[in-house]
């Protein structure tokens, strides 16, 4: 077989086509099938946006009542699944581990005929149902782990809405919860990100949706897939008031230490997500917001100052986590809360993968000892 | 960013270096590190060439002892799986899908720093733990769905042999251990698989060889990967008696059907694994034996007169069945025997990639109407 040699990493190497969306980093765009990420964050729903992405146009008035309440329904815990949801879960490292196995086991347990053999339809019931739960699983992780009881899931909410409901235990508030979707919809998919390639490998053997959806959380777990929104505030913290800004940001900045929260692989403009969820953040306003936007302002001065032609801006992280920490959610779940959005987003590429019955498999060369050499 | 334009499912591309091994499809021979895998299964333990594949070179006696010792001891389940293990396998859909919820829930427990902050000792100890454990979580996953109790890991046995008890309950015959041993010696790896590179690419995120394993697993159970021999053999039980052989396998092919356990995608020649495990079945011998090498005569007999030019050879599934069903394994642990093996090719193939900084992270062209539209 003829080999052909590409750059590290298969940057830049397309090994699928996709009708799901692009990221165009230049731009400082992207979209999700033929709409703005940002302009379907600003005017529609988690639930409008997600049915976007699997279906392929956005839902009318009665498909999108359908769609609230399929995801309604698939959202509160099966019987067997809240028996055995203290054992999975109990003593996990993080809520995403705890998922993980939740998701695991419940591909285990949901009925579909393996691979090939399923229909789109049978295959779009399981991945579907899987990312709806992801919001019960990951609140029961966290508020189990915390010592307090679960709180069921209510099929009548808004997916964004019940999230916030079953982590806090609080009926949100409706500005906090428009919040939040916004940010769910701004992450509920991104180009072709090591999470989304992983599941689409999985899939293209065949495996069911749980299988892929199990193992693109695997790659999430990873800390070069990126996606930490704590850690930007984690440096706001240590800055705690606008008039130290500057002098913190500086030194950083001599000293060529990385400031978290700034700075994108793919982007080389504005992050239009960050620039969106600033907007959001600006909005509900505190000292919080007020802090990251001074902070921001200095790293690019610092930045053009002092390390002309090195540009770099705020990141999704960075305002993402002022957006999460302004509705209360505790910072454990920052990543989960990511995850609660790119959860369908994986499910819209599992099931296009599905579609193409070309296995994704790839060569390595072999740079050992001649072989064979004779056994000692 | 440039894009590249490769073959569909990156065919032939080559994603990474290796010194583990490699497989030549024309020569029809295959090798871990330096050494031919079939000279290895005539001559080695199984433990020999996990310890070749995980630290690249054979054990010295000293070696070999702590080696046996290190992976006798983490084939016992500790005592906070056991609790929960029947749990996490209670009816789940095969032993394979038990063992992926098991890792993942040992992964969201076993002790270690998040990805790259964790050391190569670090990451060696967990990914051969788990890989330790499969046989101990697949024969427990198999007793307790046919009802019976898991029978605890020997530490002091062999590998071959643990798997073997565990599975059937008897202390099994050695002849028994050493044909299966050899299956295992010759499956352990294989060149680069949509599982090998699946746990490759979580790996590469920084991710913690659990979330690899549990990814591979996910790969692996797609009907695409290959890997199911339970198959040839049902062929083999529908023809009956050798003198059947001849009118069945020519009505297959003179009906241009696929008979199961002749064909592969790499070898373009005998595969060096079913020419092992024929030779491994025949020293047995018995009636399976014979019908098995009567069929294959019958196929490359028919293959010759009715479509020339037409190759096709026993694979690995073909003998490996029949060796399995030798020994005793029933036909629905076939697969997860050769996941036993598997899991230490995974294992090494994980921790190689571990120290290459690079993410695996391909691109994506998109296909769908031009973006952005304005919504409607």
């Amino acid at each position: 077989m003829s080999t052909f040699t590409v750059p590290r990493g298969l940057a830049g190497v397309v090994v699928t086509d996709t009708g799901l969306g692009d990221v165009r980093g230049t731009e400082g765009f992207y979209h999700y099938r033929e709409y703005s990420a940002v302009d379907l964050a600003e005017h529609r729903s988690f639930e409008e946006v997600a049915h976007l992405l699997v279906e392929g146009h956005l839902p009318d008035r009665a498909e999108l009542t359908a769609c609230r309440e399929r995801i309604g329904t698939a959202r509160v815990a099966p019987a067997a699944l809240t028996e055995v949801l203290p054992v999975l879960v109990r003593g996990a490292r993080s809520p995403l581990t705890a998922l993980r196995t939740t998701w695991s086991w419940l591909g285990g347990h949901l009925d579909l005929p393996p691979g090939y053999d399923s229909t789109p339809q049978e295959r779009a019931d399981q991945a579907l149902r899987l990312a709806a739960l992801a919001p019960t699983v990951l609140a029961a992780a966290h508020r189990l782990a915390a010592g307090l009881d679960p709180v069921p899931a209510d099929p009548g909410l808004g997916h964004t809405a019940d999230y916030l409901r079953m982590v806090t235990g609080r009926d949100p508030d409706e500005e906090d919860v428009r919040a939040l979707e916004r940010y769910l919809v701004l992450t509920i998919d991104h180009g072709f990100s090591a999470s989304t390639f992983t599941a689409r490998t999985v899939a293209s053997t065949g495996a069911d949706p749980a299988a892929a959806l199990v193992a693109a959380l695997g790659s999430f777990s990873g800390p070069l897939h990126g996606g930490a929104p704590s850690r930007a505030l984690e440096a706001l913290d240590e800055i705690g008031s606008p008039d130290r800004a500057r002098a913190w940001v500086r030194e950083q900045v001599a000293a060529g230490r990385r400031v978290m929260g700034f700075g994108h692989a793919v982007y080389r403009t504005r992050d239009p997500r960050s620039e969106t969820l600033k907007r959001i953040a600006a909005r509900r306003g505190g000292p919080l917001a007020e802090l990251a936007v001074r902070v921001e302002e200095e790293v690019e001065r610092a930045l053009a100052e002092l390390k002309p032609g090195r540009e770099l801006h705020a990141n999704v992280e960075y305002y993402a986590g002022v957006v999460m920490e302004q509705v209360g959610l505790p910072r454990s779940m920052f990543t989960p809360t990511f995850c609660v959005a790119r959860a369908f987003g994986w499910v819209a590429h599992v099931l296009e993968q599905a579609l193409d019955p070309k296995i994704i498999r790839p060569a390595a060369r072999y740079v050992g000892p001649p072989a064979p050499q004779p056994l000692p």
